[in-house]
């Protein structure tokens, strides 16, 4: 057992039965770290997200050493953080605040998260014409993975046409000169029009989560050449992903991005290499312990 | 590894080279557990005493399940807690805050931690006449012991009379009708005249740590016939133990409180019956690094 423990926090709303705690702890167990991970739940706590500055700077005279952090405080973080690196800046988007010196420094392992669980589980992945579905927070942190991968054509569906557009306008102003991206955007009716001529698809939407069960798209305009990502993780098999593996699409279920996140946050605390497969497995085994159970739950 | 972690924290001023989160730490890893114990040092932080209430309100919203409290806030904690166990109540001073339900649980193991290492390590001691230099938070808590344990006279020297006979009151009012004390208070100079006619004698008074070196009584008026504890454990043997061995008094070094102390915080917080001889012996290897490594500092 390694003489220094950690000590790490999770603030969001719901985050009681996170599986991301557990992870964390589990995989720094395999490392022989002394590491607890706590859920700071806003809602048990009747707290509003502005707190979570509050939470964070008693957290630093607390001994901890870093934060997850979730919905809905990843906006309203920033304005409390000392330094924030370039990703979660463009994005205006913090989901990870690590403590150096005192200092608070803001990260984005969602975004991250994506890229790297997308290298691993297709990396084969045609990335010319790629179809987004939605502009939030999620979906943010996925279009600028998919950027930064090398998706040549993005178009990205949301009900809020606005929201859509605001991404587009932030991806082109983060790309070189000359680079920017070929980027369209539309509301639902799009998606037929768009899906069938596509490469990739990816559901950053919360259709297919335990609360809000269903397809975000209408499954007879998927097709075999399409691979398809989701990033809705509970369940572990979204109706999405059963209809585009039914087809014979390559699929990337949501533990991926899941993983990706938990293993690059881990990195940035602990400084080591985490084993991404031991990850994977033991949230399989996690889901799958909750659906034996019945203990269902979407929060992430 | 169990699946509940724990979460401590040492509240108070200078605690940062403090021994007991390692003497946590180690003996939970040696119970499977995780843990991790934290010192929140309020003289690195620049935080009076008063804002251990700020602290320990936010330490329940992150998760902590207990901490410990230490000089200079054992007493004003109190007016920040929910419910206050009768020793702690009765010594107006609180060194261990357990988190139970969101609600703030305040005891004393300094008084339980020298009681049970007088039992441990001293069983056979005569009670009959006992000498206790000093009344100030760590004397109370040692006086209160010694009532407890059958004490016939107690004698008490302190500086301050005033804090001699407050505490002398403090003790009467505790005892059973009819099971009063025999007590009687002075100042230094009455040491002479009381000590050679002693069974007992204990330290509580601050003479003998590193930045206060030396003998708190005149090694002449030392006897064979006298049991010696000193509740100073850094250096690990103070010049009145090393004085009081080389006459052949039965001695209880200042580790055995700090280990009955740890020990029963961590049975509290854990509900384990922690291995004293275990973090008894893990103390002596943290006391020899620190002399061996020159790293010497008094706190406890």
């Amino acid at each position: 057992m390694a003489e220094h423990g950690y000590l790490m926090g999770l603030i969001g709303d719901g985050v009681r039965p996170s599986l991301t705690p557990p992870m964390h702890e589990h995989e720094a167990t395999a490392h022989g770290l002394r590491y607890v991970y706590r859920p700071i739940d806003l809602t048990e706590l009747g707290l509003p997200a502005t707190e979570v500055g509050r939470l964070l700077t008693t957290g630093v005279e607390l001994g901890f050493d870093a934060f997850n952090i979730t919905h809905p405080c990843k906006q309203v973080v920033l304005e409390f953080l000392d330094e924030i690196d370039p990703a979660a800046q463009r994005l205006g988007a913090c989901n990870t605040v690590l403590i150096n010196d005192g200092k608070l420094v803001g990260f984005n392992t969602d975004r991250s998260g994506f890229a790297s669980g997308l290298a691993r589980e297709l990396p084969d992945a045609d990335l010319s014409d790629v179809v987004l579905l939605g502009a939030g927070g999620a979906g943010s942190a996925v279009a600028d993975a998919l950027a930064g991968a090398g998706v040549a054509r993005l178009s990205i569906i949301d009900p809020d046409p606005q929201r859509a557009e605001a991404l587009i306008a932030q991806l082109n102003a983060a790309a070189p000169a000359g680079h920017e991206l070929v980027t369209r955007t539309g509301e639902a009716e799009q998606a037929a029009q768009w899906i069938p001529q596509a490469t990739g698809l990816v559901n950053a939407s919360p259709i297919g989560m335990f609360s809000h069960p269903g397809l975000p798209v209408d499954a007879t305009i998927l097709h075999p050449g399409l691979w398809v990502a989701d990033i809705v993780y509970r369940p572990a098999r979204t109706a999405l992903i059963e209809a585009a593996a039914a087809l014979g699409c390559a699929v990337m279920p949501g533990k991926a991005m899941a993983v990706g996140q938990a293993a690059d946050t881990f990195q940035l605390v602990t400084g080591l290499q985490p084993d991404r497969d031991r990850m994977r497995s033991h949230l399989d085994w996690l889901i799958a312990e909750e659906e034996l159970t019945g203990d269902l739950k979407d929060h992430t």
